[in-house]
């Protein structure tokens, strides 16, 4: 191993900020140093509980985050927490909104909290979020929390890197949670419903129950059911009792010999795996792509229809991977 | 070309919904047989308009959509629209929703709606709603409206198949519209601020003035400014000002010799390339990943820190390409 990424390595764990801060820009901004670094991080990594929470902007995830952050600093755990905007792909650059809200810990030696954007359009946000994650979970981290904006493929995808992941919704979401109920049901260990005091608490609470009860009816084996949490998060109201519900979970992933925690891990390593393939595969062959003399002439034979898509793509593979493909 | 992709192209040529069905249905299962089809009819696509609606749940899409149809019904257009639907990544069915707000054109037949939800995961709704627009612009619609959920990197990369993009936004969203500005300032072309009856209508229109006088700044070339139009959809209020701003963005494309146009044309076709390059690829080396004898050893070594997932990446990609990569 390099000196560097040795000296890297080692100040990671022993929770260098600097070093770290200086790392996550690395593995945000695609660079490929970051890779070697991870690699030497990665068997350090599985010692931190991560929680991730989702849900659409407005539900007030950040406050709520800011509340598990005291609540977690109350009973002594260190935390590593990581904003992520997949909302802003193009600008290039994290959105810092409403983060000043966790500000109040932001002098906490024990709180360490970083933002992440799009970078790159290659799925490079889920394995980037990932990494960011294992960074945190390598500093000794006791807790991770990952807030993402939304609940759409890339949200899900992040969400499969946490042990215990929180929806969180409004009262009076009406139709709209209908609509995203099928997606989010099958990923949310515990539903938060946030602004509790706002019209609407009971029906929302009820029409999520009747929805849970449906899925959880027909499986045989051992399932988890999700529990609802309300809670006023501006008021701190509800907090403890999504902390507890959190253990629960913890412990029925750690019980029956952890073949709960295990399915979990396997999935994540999977999903990691793929892609980091996807990545290291697609970014390669459209940086050949661009570079090629032939490139803007292949783009005009698709715009002025001499070739379509999957023609040309079968072309471009067949030549780069000759009899391989 | 086989008889039966001929049969199929014909068919959909002349406009036949149920072979159009049976199509997009195919498409949207991933089947291998629609690839065939999607390229013989690839050269008599290009000649809809296709404008994208996006924006949060909530903000009354589906409605606005409804309005737009009957608009462009009264003016003697024929429609194809497609409701895109990301946030349901494992139920694996299309949310219908209130999809049925636009069940009052469900028997003209000069409007096709479909329905699409997500299904695998290697940024296939994206490749998969391309060319579905492209079935309906094969069919010969003359305009073709795309509704997609939430403002995400999904749905963003569906609207870039637009020639206009629609965002539709509401009163009071208020720093949350602060968190989603910076991504879709680049990818809107018109601003709707629907439900304009609520509070707050004039801050709202005011900040968004701002960051788009903000944004226009500095570049020198001729450049589209995006209107903002208040619409009150459910009472059909200001659809004619909205239809009237997407004529002038299209006039806007076809002006200086359509340079502009062809801009977007050949972003697009660059995307949908770069698009069946990674989903042709991914899918045939995780097929092959998941066909392997050593497939769960390679799992559990990765889940046991015995490699790491770049290290098992490197080793896959030389085993699979040999000296190529």
């Amino acid at each position: 191993m390099p000196v560097n990424v040795q000296g890297t390595v080692d100040k990671i764990l022993g929770g260098n900020v600097r070093t770290a801060a200086k790392l996550i820009r690395d593995i945000d901004d695609g660079m490929a140093s970051s890779r070697e670094v991870l690699k030497a991080l990665y068997p350090y990594t599985g010692r931190a509980y991560i929680i991730g929470v989702s849900g659409f902007p407005g539900v007030g995830k950040s406050t709520l985050v800011d509340q598990m952050i005291e609540a977690y600093r109350g009973v002594g755990k260190s935390l590593g927490v990581l904003a992520v905007d997949p909302t802003s792909p193009f600008s290039g650059g994290a959105i810092l909104g409403d983060r000043v809200r966790m500000q109040r810990h932001g002098t906490d030696p024990e709180v360490f909290i970083r933002s992440l954007a799009t970078r790159g359009h290659f799925g490079g946000l889920t394995r980037s979020t990932r990494n960011v994650i294992d960074v945190l979970d390598a500093m000794g981290k006791d807790i991770i929390l990952v807030e993402t904006v939304g609940v759409g493929q890339d949200e899900v995808d992040i969400v499969t890197a946490a042990h215990t992941t929180i929806i969180v919704l409004i009262p009076g979401m009406g139709d709209d949670i209908q609509a995203i109920k099928a997606g989010i049901l099958e990923v949310a260990d515990v539903f938060v419903i946030n602004k509790s005091d706002r019209e609407g608490l009971k029906k929302t609470v009820s029409e999520l129950e009747g929805m849970l009860a449906m899925s959880a009816s027909g499986g045989s084996e051992e399932k988890w059911l999700p529990p609802i949490v309300t809670t006023e998060a501006t008021r701190n109201q509800g907090v403890p009792e999504l902390l507890s519900e959190i253990e629960t979970h913890k412990a029925f992933l750690f019980s029956s010999g952890k073949t709960h925690l295990k399915e979990r891990l396997r999935k994540r390593a999977l999903r990691e795996l793929i892609d980091t393939i996807k990545e290291s595969l697609v970014a390669e062959i459209v940086q050949e792509l661009e570079n090629s003399e032939t490139f803007e002439q292949m783009i005009d034979d698709v715009v002025e229809k001499r070739t379509d898509p999957f023609t040309l793509c079968d072309q471009l593979l067949a030549e780069r991977f000759k009899q391989d493909l």
